[in-house]
């Protein structure tokens, strides 16, 4: 799908995706079927085992109406440990659960002689278009997902994004990336979203164009959305400079009129794979690096319209879709 | 178990209980088989549908080393809308599975006409006297512990306390409250602990005894324990008022002689009966009442006494265990 | 000065203006002499004692590059107690000890027979038109802005706002109001702003233009704005609601092209006027009301929006400047 | 002053002092004059320039009625950027302008070709035994206290801690180190505190005594105390960890007896010389070292050991104290 929006004055890395951040995976299962518009998405942020080799991470809550699992310990040690799923509401415990399974099939020692895992699941409510009250996602999906991580990967509604809806348009997932020159070598940004917000009537296009869905549904009388914005970079940040990031996308919402609607869940997630710490490290200090904070301005800059142009892709590269009970989201694609 | 230690100057309830808060009950679902040493305990606010009558809550994260699920919508929204489960950390998402599965149940608009249900769960990580791997709790053992909930509950390695440990030694369920009079009329706050932190040589008791187990194992080359501090109570409390109060869970660790440590995901999370939240009130403003701040020294005190006092509890009710490979954890009760 | 631009569909209050809320008035003292370009601004939430009788408030900062004073002790305890003081980044101390002095003056006891008192002073640095090194600002200045308090206020290049820009334009003071009907009865929110952040380049108007001040400066290497939101409201709130509604300041600043940039304080302060904390209070239980949640959208679309538009009045309403060093700042209202 | 409590089993530092970490200095102001009894401490953590070259810096508030100055900036950035000035509540003003003139003084670009700077005030209200209306430290007191800077310094009734009380003993400066040995070297945590919290009654001796002074007054309606706890050390922390670390300043006040009363301002100030950010700073990646979490449970333990210990010291080291109109504070050394 080309991309008729252009956010900002940054140029897009090789990919304009998330995956321009070398290493770094994503896969998809979808589960379309009956009623089901659904299924999992899976970033691998590098191909090792993330357990023993963990990337420094941070989470910032935008609106928390939602049910995201593992972000409480990512908040304390800064560490992501497993891949990041991405489902629907009701299905983060069969993914949590299957990133438990993994971690222990690949490490017999947690929970024995080491400790527990923290896994790391993302949400939206797709009950709109999909039957939520299945539960029907299973460990099995969310294994495929993983197994089938890529550098290159599908968007709109596949996976986690497959039953999603933004705007009162069909919804999904969505990617957009930056190139960044600290010290004279490149450097990456990108932004993953699985996005389901905005209320129908509210999406403003960069042009200043308001879009509504044509045959808009009366808005809910509270909004059930959300969105998972999921930043990965090769730039290296500590902790506070992670948070600092990613707060910033809570202005890609905005700009595209989202008010973060008391109903949604807006979380955004981040992660570098600048070094990696080890589970079973013997040092006690630790060599690093991190950015000049005077040069953080550029990484907002990138990660505000990374985001809204990941959004805008989410959308753009989702066809129009029926659901459970002659439910029905139109494509932006259609409408612009 | 008769008390031998009473903590502070203000009065016990009557139960000296968490369930001296009117209409909350607890109920455990105990597993001991071959190298299970693990169980389910629910703690229900009040007798009705919590999704249809929600109650003000509160989170307050000690030390977030830990995996309990629900915490950041409580966090933003204030409400409590399932019982509260505890277990080992492993089997949370079966207990969330749960407490959805029974929300639909019995409120089959979720995820429909409504929105989806915020499923709360703590953990704690029983992996040393328990097999903690088999992930053992089901959905099934979960309704079992909510089913089993009174107003008389059992302390000590009962439900999710069977196999935990504190200090080295035996630790588990225990509770406190204090009473308090308002305006001429009484009140209760309560606290439960399921207690699974401090190193063995660590624990101080009140009267300035430090005691460590006989035998106690070299201390893990990183502390993996935890503790959920649950408090209730009948006083009117706006959110800030409930999160400055459990707040105090911490002081009554560290009474005790911990200093909250890395791996310890210590957690304590509040409510109040005061009021109820209707999921379909019709009025835009409600009448409420909260605490004259200049008042809440005396709730401080007696979260910081309950919290000490319960910790103590969980010990002293609970005999020595042996458990999983040979491992064994020795009764307070028989050291002091 | 007309309103070029109406934002969202939410009806304004009477002035549109943030002494919508009853009993609330604005006072500016403004210093134009020499290289000075600079002033206070007074809010008096009520016409009262504020330290007898406090309002509720809370405060989020969106980005905390900034010297603020007082916000530590209104979000623990969720109290105003003085006059809300907005004036330049180094005359901070000034303005906290004018408030220091008149509270004494007024209250005999604090310090004494009683607390403290907590001096709520915000603040942006107008070093570019105004020689701030000056700390040119005095206690009598502050003095003189409370007394000038009034319903009917200036705005633009007054008070605080003096010498203030915004997106390389003359910013300042500007104010925005939305009337909200909520069982049965009309309530006001409104919100004040003191803008004085954004690069040169990034103002995005609501129709979509970009507009860049006709001789623009080169951006300076790092943003050194800020932008105080002070939110006042009639509509009953607790704390938490406070912080929900206010955080969506952020949402107005981005919508009009910011990205809540590095060297920017971008501080949200709110209260409501519902009901009034007595210090001396004797009841232990306080009857107040609060919003029903489910309606809570709909401060947030008034926060967004009222944010948005103040920030385009207070430019609007400015006249070009010439400050310090031949420097200057041209008016919006010549570009549009 | 003798030390008749060691905490812990960890080793002092050669002066069990905060100077104990290389550079640092430490100076006192102490006014006593008719009804006055306070003044100033200063911190230098070292002995350049602190706005050209930073140290990395982290704030945690215990509990927030308190009025200390620039801890929003230092929580959003990282960065101290000025001493730390301690000083009597009413008196933050003085004290923040002092620094500001310093910092401009001696970097003419502040506020013209670079930012303005960030003050750093922590402040307890000595009313008790002084009278805190008289506003009576000035500038000069503040630049005398700074001048006064030595790698030795007294402890006791001095300086900001002239006039505190403590359990209603006298209170004041504190301090104590411990050793910390990482990957074969040597490094220092020192915690200097300036007491002034605690009811009468609530102390608890570290042997178990519980001592209350001979003649104490009822107790206050309301706490008024307060307490700031400084933390440096030359362990390479990032932001996060310098977090985890001082919010074991908690762990210390409660072990002594407090529950962190509602009407006290306690806050924890936490920095590391490990590195210096420089103001002017070209490099865009900046190489650090930060601690292999897997060793942080070492340094909670002599955080909440020196904390405990310096409080004791504070004390201990204090006579009585006779103060405004017939006030009057027993020493604790004339009580064990």
């Amino acid at each position: 799908m080309p991309r008729p929006f252009i956010i900002g004055d940054l140029p897009a890395g090789p990919r304009n995706s998330l995956a321009d951040v070398p290493g770094l995976r994503v896969g998809h299962r979808t589960i379309i079927r009956g009623d089901l518009r659904t299924g999992v998405s899976a970033i691998l942020p590098h191909d090792g085992d993330l357990f023993r080799e963990k990337v420094p991470g941070a989470v910032h809550v935008i609106n928390g109406f939602g049910k995201s699992a593992g972000l409480m310990q990512l908040d304390e040690l800064g560490q992501i440990e497993t891949p990041i799923l991405l489902t629907n509401t009701l299905s983060v415990p069969a993914c949590s659960e299957a990133l438990i399974r993994r971690a222990i099939a690949a490490n017999p020692a947690i929970g024995r002689a080491t400790g527990t895992v923290n896994a790391l699941v993302g949400e939206c409510n797709d009950g709109y278009l999909s039957d939520i009250q299945a539960l029907a996602v299973t460990p099995e999906d969310a294994e495929a997902a993983l197994a089938a991580a890529s550098e290159d990967f599908a968007r709109g509604a596949v996976g986690a994004g497959t039953g999603m809806s933004c705007f009162g348009f069909k919804g999904g997932i969505g990617t957009a990336s930056r190139r960044l020159d600290l010290d004279g070598a490149p450097y990456h940004l990108g932004v993953l979203v699985l996005s389901n917000f905005g209320r129908p009537g509210d999406l403003r296009l960069p042009d200043g164009r308001r879009i509504a869905p044509p045959e808009a549904p009366a808005p809910p009388p509270s909004e059930r959305g959300s969105i998972i914005v999921v930043m990965g970079t090769d730039i290296p940040l500590d902790h506070r400079q992670l948070q600092r990031v990613i707060r910033r996308a809570g202005v890609g919402l905005a700009r595209l009129g989202s008010f973060w609607g008391h109903g949604s869940g807006d979380v955004a997630i981040g992660f570098t794979t600048a070094w990696r710490i080890r589970h079973a490290e013997k040092a006690d200090l630790i060599p690093i690096r991190m950015l000049n904070e005077n040069r953080i301005d550029l990484l907002f800059r990138a990660m505000s319209d990374a985001t809204e142009e990941a959004i805008l892709d989410s959308m753009l590269c989702a066809p129009a879709m029926h659901g459970r009970d002659g439910h029905f989201r139109p494509s932006l694609a259609d409408s612009i």
